[in-house]
């Protein structure tokens, strides 16, 4: 195995980089975890190279990764938006923050764009996780037992609508529809959050779906949408019929527990079709 | 005095519907209000001559009003969306409802639009109440000590912006805006609950702004953004420094305290201009 060929994977919460790290070894490449302190699940990917570094330790992350011949990276797993006063950046750090600069504020496009760029001039290729996961960024059409009926449908592509509005201005990549309805948009507090309220948002009839995709021209080597069996259980609990997302582009953490789940809580789990997506 | 001189009001929750009865009183009409059941403050319009009823008895309601020859109605005070299932409506309510159809879920414009349709149907004149409190509805600029920074001045613009794009949808009037970034952005859980969540969103560096503003072609007459002390209070106790309203059509409760609080808080209060208004 040549040097250069290790590739780097930046690790936030959650069970996406010990996949990710299990998928590049399956390819016969080598892998070093960098695990983000108070973040990173080290039970998870204790097995692989790694060393837990804090975020903004920049300068100590940049060295490790060279010391490891990483010139390929990841970035996965979430990080919650550090508050920037928290962050104690190291000397290198600092001189990244400020190469960030103003982007920091810009929208969270703004700011994962200029880590990217800032990594690229730092000579390191990023890749997007599902280059590695592709079998788990969902398909088309249902995948357990339960499909959208004609209201439902018409829940998707109005919240199709809505996520396609809001992606202009830089905001979330997640809504909740119910019988035509807008319940919930996500901003920053994230999925999960904005499912939480739904409960109580709920209205008579048939329950409501979540819609989640990725903006537009949203660079998915540094956020992609994400869903796992946490997702179909909120949804469940607080009155979804259905969690809808754009194959190819989601990463679907332990699909077959989603699919189990969904259909122990009657819920459908739905990937979007070519026809869902064509601008009206 | 004449019959058909006698204003009817739709008391919901709050201070509002006593204001309206103050000023209706002060212009030599009379007045009648429906207090909503479980809705209206009883402490506030127990001086002016009224009726508790529930929302959903409708044909009670209708009787009412005309045997208290009120013609003209004024719909005011907020009333959270029922569950359609614990209506009980009466016979006449049930009549109506189905009149109502399928606006009932066609999101707030939609039931709201068919509501004051049907109250014209039956031979009444739905004024908003902004045209009783007409001083209640503040002016353009800085209303206490402090006024928007630079900074704040560019999160107004973009709150505007964003407020437009989610009004073409049917969604919100408000959302808060906080160095660039959109922290959130209302949808049925409405403002107190929005702002509820900003405290953990907010980042660090100078507050976030509440920006809300009426949809284009919204009706006033069934639903006003109103702002009072509690959301002054609401907004500098999750880490805002600003709030933002269109004068004229938003009704502020107790303007006199909004403006003590937003000095106390080191909060602006401040009025849209038509130059913020400006499509760019």
């Amino acid at each position: 195995m040549t040097a250069g060929k290790c590739v780097g994977i930046l690790a936030g919460a959650g069970p996406l980089p010990a996949q990710v790290a299990a998928a590049v070894t399956a390819q016969g490449k080598k892998v070093f975890i960098i695990a983000f302190r108070d973040y990173a699940d080290l039970s998870l990917i204790q097995s692989y190279p790694h060393q837990v570094i804090r975020l903004a330790a920049v300068g100590e992350i940049l060295k490790t990764l060279r010391e490891n011949q990483c010139q390929e990276l990841v970035l996965i797993g979430p990080v919650s938006r550090p508050a920037w006063r928290d962050l104690r950046p190291d000397g290198e750090g600092a001189r990244i923050l400020a190469r960030l600069g103003r982007a920091i504020f810009a929208g969270d496009d703004g700011l994962l764009g200029a880590i990217l760029r800032v990594l690229g001039e730092e000579g390191f290729v990023v890749r997007g996780a599902h280059e590695y996961l592709n079998h788990a960024t969902g398909r088309s059409g249902a995948l357990g037992r339960f499909s959208p009926d004609e209201q439902a449908k018409q829940d998707i592509l109005r919240g199709v609508d809505v996520l396609r509005a809001m992606a202009q201005l830089d905001i979330g990549q997640a809504c909740v529809v119910q019988s035509g309805l807008v319940l919930a948009v996500e901003a920053m507090e994230g999925t999960d959050a904005m499912l939480g309220r739904c409960g109580k948002l709920m209205q008579a009839g048939s329950g409501g779906v979540l819609i989640k995709i990725p903006k537009k021209g949203q660079d998915l080597r540094a956020d992609m949408p994400t869903i796992g069996p946490e997702t179909v259980e909120n949804a469940a609990r607080n009155g979804l019929r259905g969690v809808v997302f754009q194959p190819g582009v989601t990463l679907i953490t332990d699909l077959e527990r989603c699919v189990a789940l969904a259909d122990r809580y009657n819920l459908f789990l739905y990937g979007l079709t070519t026809e869902d997506l064509k601008e009206k």
